[in-house]
């Protein structure tokens, strides 16, 4: 198994990129084009799960994941979080009522 | 630190999920419909990490974001795909040539 | 050909039932839920719209193209804007400069 | 009232770039590039008018929603379809059960 320590090492790489120069890095540039520029990001990765699912082919739908992932851990560095919070989310939700808590909880 | 483990944890309950009643879960039923009712939820997850931004509120962006990675765990899941392949594929891109490989990877 | 004069026609009955209670229709229920659940149908029928794309099939995708531009009017309503604005830009588009001036269009 | 048929026009001077080399606009490298990056552009323009919304200003909002809709014309061209075919479908819709149609329709 890879340890997904893999995303409390990227988080602190994004961090470390967050307020440097704009032409050091395409992270560092993201960073300074601002918040619109990386919704567009995850929005265009959202985008291409899509297309790599129909595809239905494995290795591009992994990778496209991946940029995905990648892309709301920018996100999350942007507003101050960590992907730590969201894997806190993600078990207080199997601890108090399994994976299909999402199903009961009232939607806004 | 929360453990990422978590990850491989919520892969282990899709899966048995997969073949289960649609009637017997959340999950379950996400499974039946197919994968278009998946790739609709992974889209309008994706659509709400961008409003909860935009809201500029934390606590909801952290879980919008949580939504949105549980989808693409089921998305992985209904393709015989686990959540570390996307981790070792970050991982891989880390190791190779630092988190901006992205950038200089030839995009089609 | 077509009148086009139906976008028209759909933004006053819109309009018309931006006022009426939520139970009155679906346009009038959605116009309660408020902007976020329109934003979210304009997002989850632009996912549908790649979907009929990559299937290849062309009923489909007239219908969801339909449904997209039908909750982008539901969405220009909202704000006080009317279908004749957007074809008001895209003529002053076509006027100015040709299809192409987006393209030498400064981006933000 | 702007006349609408800047749709119909907009779709003619469309098909007459779909074949245009590549390098002769920006439409004409699009279509050259081929569906996924179109529907990439939709997807785009799509998240644009969620941020535009959420804004709260009018003249974005619209330029967005002018954005959205060439690109799906974009699209529309690319599978040999016209704007007029989704003006049909709205129109059918409003003639047949009014806007709500879409409320009672079989969703699949």
């Amino acid at each position: 198994m890879v340890s997904a320590e893999i995303l409390a090492s990227i988080a602190d790489t994004l961090e470390a990129r967050r307020e440097a120069s704009p032409q050091s890095s395409y992270v560092a540039s993201l960073f300074h084009k601002g918040e619109d520029a990386i919704l567009k990001k995850v929005a265009e990765e959202a985008a291409e799960v899509l297309m790599a699912s129909k595809d239905g082919e494995k290795l591009p739908l992994v990778r496209e994941v991946a940029d995905l992932w990648f892309h709301t851990m920018v996100l999350l560095t942007y507003h101050g979080l960590r992907p730590d919070d969201v894997l806190a989310e993600l078990r207080r939700r199997e601890g108090i009522s399994g994976l299909d808590e999402k199903a009961s909880r009232p939607k806004n």
